[in-house]
């Protein structure tokens, strides 16, 4: 398979944003093809972007150049950080997306202005690097033109991750909500080999203390439950209803399993 | 035109289940055409999955196949449906879908524990067969590498239609809320053909009787009106307004026809 | 780049309508590239639709064909109109969309009842023109077959611009809401250049009197801000907030700019 340009935002479908990041896209690399991640990301929740792409990201070939733009810093002096890691390149704003995906020895290249002035790009504008930095500079990585190193100098101290790693403790693991799916499921952070020690692993959450369950049939219809979902991540849910709305809750929640 | 894939579900956007189905689509039959019908099903109502994909399937080429992921059942002993039908091939949870698309000649094939076990596919999750069975398995029948009889015997006894065609009595054809669309039309089952011994049918829904008028035009903006509608079914609707909410009724409600 | 075809709706998600679209375009046009303005235009805002397409169609290859299916008046009397200009294919209703997008000299031709009967079609709909009309029309013209003039004569007198241009005054220049993004930003139909003459132009909206900050970073997070958006137009927007709920105002609300 050919490697392909993917993309994930915040930018919704109200509005032509994505349509002209694709367009832009086309016309630097004529016939790439281009797969849509997400484009309903929580507003400015950058956390949810990285959290997404780092257990998606090797489905697609290796090679791909993998974008996220939930940039509520664009035309700040915040920057633009590419790095390739695990035979795939990845191109984010520096708020935390990065670090979420690629491992601490990885090298997260800052774009320089002087090398983006060296192209032959239209002038960015202030509020809409999507189009202007992200999509042509996504088709010159794919097509191999460019890479990382070649647009400017390592990160000194790139925006640590996003969402913080679950935090371990000799009776607990907490962690956090870290995104939110259509049907209002509530999909943590904790990977289950955290809980690896534990006989019988229980998830408080508001009030709740669920034990995990394989799949959502397992309950009957309206209850709350907790099991390991597809991604590996304990998710809370409620069968054939919201979690989200029932707990009144939503991204950074905090999720604590113990031992029962 | 070359067949392609089509696919229904209430997967939404927000998230990347949508985009990673794509992605093992395109692993397992790379240049593949996949095209989406709706993601935005109302969530786990395969009954209004089976109404747009039975009245939509035509619009693509012989040989498509069509897979509709609508499955609140998924990890539990719920069977995967496969189908040939009318020239294209069918692929659903045993939820109610396929009856409401396929005559009842057709033959419904049950997805065989161990004939999933002889692909080189990753075991499935718990949560997503999506991604880890319908999509490779689109994939091969796009192919014709398999066909609905190769993965298993017929159902014995299938879910019958997820909707119940119309009760037809000597004075009323009684429907359903099959769909509602995004400007809050409510969308029934009930066909025209079904009120041709009528002179003038009238449509009872929430205490309205409503004839039957040619466009959303020919009623006062704000005006509650029936038509037929370009999938040739009764549909109630408010001129430049949103019927769902005017009256306050969703899928299943009784829409109820009768002669003037 | 080959020339594409662009769809602009506000048939949303929900259902199988733009998709069946594709599959008709797919099938007059097989290979044609269809891309996705936007399907969330707000439902039966015409003016949303001209204003988005009037700024985005040359990021598409000249001789691409745009079509927009806003159309509250489907099935009714209004015209089907098509143009060319600036190199690029344009169709929708005759609802004040395309004159926002070509300029007065530009040759609106409407289709003939006559024309489209000697097609070789099945007979439109009521109520999917969309389907029925505009993408077997947009195939045709994407390759080459038909021009606009071929479909009928010049629109006598076309609907005029949904939006009308803003007012010029000695001291004010006055505009309107034309599209409202996901993040609830309220873009306006004001070119800066109009306020070239003003060394300290203010926004006036809703009992707010702002400046223009070059981007949403410019302020605290929760405030209220206007600045030159990426389209060249002025935008109120609350820094990570939404400006559309905050203030309570929609499409066509007035905004006023005046000298400081």
């Amino acid at each position: 398979m050919a490697p392909v340009i993917t993309l994930t935002t915040d930018f919704g479908h109200a509005g032509p944003f994505v349509g002209v990041m694709k367009a832009v896209i086309a016309e630097h690399a004529p016939g790439a093809d281009v797969h849509d991640l997400s484009h309903d990301i929580a507003p400015w929740q950058p956390g949810e972007a990285g959290f997404w792409l780092a257990r998606c990201y090797r489905y697609f070939p290796a090679g791909s150049v993998h974008v996220v733009v939930v940039d509520p810093g664009v035309g700040t002096a915040r920057a633009v950080l590419a790095c390739a890691w695990d035979g795939h390149l990845f191109l984010a704003p520096d708020n935390g997306i990065l670090p979420m995906i690629a491992g601490p020895q990885a090298a997260l290249h800052t774009l320089g202005a002087d090398w983006l002035a060296r192209q032959n790009w239209p002038a960015p504008s202030q509020t809409f690097h999507g189009r202007d930095i992200f999509a042509p500079l996504a088709a010159a990585m794919l097509t191999g033109r460019v890479r990382p190193p070649d647009i400017g100098p390592r990160a000194a101290s790139p925006v640590p991750a996003a969402i913080a790693a679950p935090v371990v403790t000799a009776d607990a693991v907490t962690g956090r909500v870290a995104a939110i799916d259509r049907w209002g499921n509530l999909i943590t952070n904790i990977e289950p080999a955290l809980l690896a020690r534990w006989q019988r692993p229980l998830v408080r959450i508001a009030h709740h203390e669920l034990p995990i369950v394989p799949t959502y049939g397992a309950v009957a219809p309206g209850t709350l439950l907790a099991l390991v979902n597809s991604f590996g991540v304990l998710e809370i849910a409620v069968r054939e209803g919201n979690a989200a709305q029932l707990l009144g809750l939503g991204h950074g929640a905090e999720v604590i399993t113990i031992d029962a």
